[in-house]
C-alpha cells in the first residue's frame, strides 16, 4: 500500500474545524486499505503569528517542501488586522505559493443541482454549470518588484506595485489550461486587458502562438477581463476553461464561485511543475476563514473535503478514490443533509462535524 | 439664454447612431428655450484612425479642451484589431481622459423597474438597485510607467505594467465619493487589495484618514476587491457609493452594470477638478461599440441620452432639465417602448431612431 505524506495547515477561523473533517476522511481511506497517509499538522497565518511571530515558520515551510501535498484551511481575521504588511497572515499563503512554485491554480466552479436555487442568478443560468478557472498564481502584480510605498519630498506618499509577466510564465499556465480543456469540453477562453496593459498584449500574443503551435485542436477565444466579468454574470455556461493572470484570476474566480451559490463547497488546487514525475501541490477551499462563525460547528466542510478529493486525483493519482469521495459528497447533498449556509430558510441544518460524518458514512 | 459648447465624438460601431439621437434631444432643449447648445462633431477611435492615422487628432483634442462638455459614443471594432498598441482606438479615449484630467468616473448602476426581469439575477436582488461606482480614471496601472515589453537575452519577452497611486490622487477621488454619498444614502464602500498590493495599503490608509478628518458623518466600509465582486453578485443592494481604483473600477463597474439587466441604458460621467467654477467633463454610455449590430437601427440610445442628462446636471447645472430628461426616459420605458436588447422575447421592438423620437415626445 502506497504511503503519501500530507502536511495539514488548518490556519485560522473555521480552518481548524473543516480540517478536522478532512482527517476523518483520510482515516477512512486508510482503514479501507486504499492508501496510507502520513499526516503532519503545522501552523499558518494568524495562528503562526501568535506562536512564532511570523505567518509561516521555516520549519513549516520545510515540511511543506517535504510533503507530497499540502492541505490548507484558511487564514486571517480581525485579530491580526494591525499586523505589519510583511507579517500579515496572507503572507504565509503567498510564500507557500511562491516558494513551492505553485504557478497553476485550478478553481472549478460547479453548481450542485441540489443547490441551484441558492444562486443569486436565475436557476436556468447556473443549473449544470461546470467551468474551471485556471489562474496564474506565482507571477503578476502579486510578486513583481518594485512593490513599495515611498514618501515624496512634499510629504505625500507614492505606492507602486508592478505587474510582470514573461513569455515562459504565460506559456506554462496556458499549457495547463489547454491540457485540461482537452479532457473536458475542449474550449479555452483567455482573459486579459490587452487594450490597456502591455502584460495583456504579451499574454494574448503568447497564448495565440502556443495555441497555433501545439493546441490548434482546442477552441480558443480571447476576452477582455472586464467583459469576461460581465459574461460570467450574463451567461456563465458559455465557458469551459478560463485562463487568466493572478489578479484577474483572483476576482474572476470569486465571481464564478459566487455564481454557483455553493461558495462553501468549492475546492481548489495549486500545482507546481512536474519534476521527476511528481509535482508540488497545495489544496485549499475557495472560501476564507469566516471568523464570525469560527468555533461554532457551523462551517461547511465540503470545500475542504473536496480539496482532498482534488489531492487524491492530482497528487496521488488515486482517481477512483477521488471519484468515490466526490460522489459521496453529491449523495450526501442529495439526501438533504445541509449545513446552515446551504440550508433552505427555516430548514434543519447539521453542524460541521455531522456533515463530515455523513460524508464518511456515504463512502 | 446661456450657451454651452458641446463636442460630440460619436466614434465607431453604434456610436454614430446613438449620438444622432442625442442631437435630437439637444435640438428639443434649444427649441424649448432652456439653453443654447453649440455642438461640434469630430472623429475618435477607428474612425479617426481611418481619416488621420491616429485615434484622436490634435484638432479634436483642442476642441475637447475648449468645450464645456464632451459627449462620447464608443470606440473600437474588429476592423482595427491589427493596429499598433500606441494607435489603437482605445488610445483616443485614454488620451481624452488623461489630457482633460478626468480623474473621477461616475457610473450609476440603476435597475429600471420595467426591466428588473432582464437581469441575470433574481428579481428581488436587483429590483430598486441604485448604486454608483466612483472609479479613479487617470491613475493606476492604466498610466503608470514603466509600461513596456522588452526582449530578454534568452529571446523571451518580459512585459511590465506599473500600478502607481499617490496620496493626493487617492484623496481627491475619495472626496468625490464621500461628497456624492452625502447627497445619497450616506454610505461609502472602498475596494482595494491591501492584503496583496502596496497601492491597496496606501489606498485604505488614505481613505481612512480623509474619512476621519473630513467625512466622519458618512458611513465607511473597506472591502477587498475580490470579495466586493462577490458581494455585488450576492447582494448588490448593500452598497450605495463604491469607490475604487482604475483597474478594479473597470471590472467592478462592468459587473454592476450587467447586474441591472440594463447595460444598454447606463450612462457615465468622467469629471475633472473644479477650476474657476468649471470642470472639464466627458459623458459616455457604459456599453461598447457593438460592431455586430452597428448601422442597423438596432442599438439602444438610452445610455447615450442618459449621458446627456448627466451632462445637463454636472456640467451645465441644468438640474431641472436633467430631471425632465430622465423622467422622459422612465416614462417612455413604462409605456412599453423597447429596443431589441430590452424587449421581452417575441415582443415588438422599435429601432434606435424611434426610441429617440419617443423620448423627445415625452419631453
Ligand atoms: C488571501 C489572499 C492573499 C488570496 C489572494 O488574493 O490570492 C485569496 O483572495 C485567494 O484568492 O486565494
Ligand atoms: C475601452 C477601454 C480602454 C475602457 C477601459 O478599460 O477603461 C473601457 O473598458 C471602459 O471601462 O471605459
Amino acid at each position: 500500500m502506497a504511503t503519501y505524506k500530507i502536511l495539514l495547515l488548518p490556519g485560522d477561523g473555521i480552518g481548524p474545524e473543516v480540517a478536522q473533517e478532512v482527517s476523518k476522511v483520510l482515516a477512512w481511506f486508510t482503514r479501507a486499505g486504499i492508501a496510507q497517509f502520513e499526516t503532519e499538522t503545522d501552523l499558518v497565518g494568524g495562528a503562526a503569528i501568535d506562536a512564532h511571530g511570523v505567518p509561516l515558520s521555516e520549519a513549516a515551510m520545510n515540511r511543506a517542501k517535504a510533503a507530497d501535498a499540502v492541505l490548507f484551511g484558511a487564514v486571517g481575521g480581525p485579530k491580526w488586522a494591525g499586523v505589519s504588511y510583511a507579517k500579515r497572515p496572507e503572507a504565509g499563503l503567498l510564500r507557500l505559493r511562491k516558494d513551492l512554485g505553485l504557478f497553476a491554480n485550478l478553481r472549478p466552479a460547479i453548481c450542485y443541482p441540489a443547490l441551484a436555487d441558492a444562486s443569486a442568478l436565475k436557476r436556468e443560468l447556473v443549473e449544470g454549470l461546470d467551468i474551471v478557472i485556471v489562474r496564474e498564481l506565482t507571477g503578476g502584480v502579486y510578486f513583481g518588484e518594485p512593490k513599495e510605498i515611498v514618501t515624496l519630498e512634499d510629504g505625500q506618499k507614492r505606492a507602486v506595485d508592478t505587474q510582470v509577466y514573461t513569455t515562459g510564465e504565460i506559456e506554462r499556465i496556458a499549457a495547463v489550461a489547454f491540457d485540461l480543456a482537452r479532457k473536458r469540453r475542449n474550449k479555452v477562453a483567455s482573459a486579459e486587458k490587452h487594450n490597456v496593459m502591455k502584460s495583456g498584449v504579451l499574454w494574448k500574443e503568447t497564448v495565440t502562438r502556443l495555441h497555433a503551435e501545439q493546441y490548434s485542436d482546442v477552441g480558443l477565444e480571447h476576452v477582455l477581463a472586464d467583459n469576461c466579468a460581465m459574461q460570467l454574470v450574463r451567461n456563465p455556461k458559455q465557458y469551459d476553461v478560463l485562463v487568466t493572470d493572478n489578479l484577474f484570476g483572483d476576482i474572476l474566480s470569486d465571481v464564478a464561485a459566487m455564481l454557483t451559490g455553493s461558495l462553501g463547497m468549492l475546492p481548489s488546487a495549486s500545482l507546481g511543475a512536474v519534476e521527476n514525475g511528481t509535482r508540488r501541490a497545495l489544496y485549499e477551499p475557495v472560501h476564507g476563514s469566516a471568523p464570525d462563525i469560527a468555533g461554532q460547528n457551523l462551517a461547511n466542510p465540503i470545500a475542504m473535503i473536496g480539496s482532498l478529493a482534488m489531492a487524491l486525483r492530482y497528487s496521488f493519482g488515486l482517481l477512483k478514490a477521488a471519484d468515490q469521495l466526490e460522489s459521496a459528497i453529491t449523495r450526501t447533498l442529495a439526501s438533504g443533509t445541509r449545513t446552515r449556509d446551504i440550508a433552505a430558510p427555516g430548514a434543519n441544518a447539521v453542524g460541521t462535524a455531522e456533515m463530515g460524518d455523513a460524508i464518511v458514512r456515504e463512502l
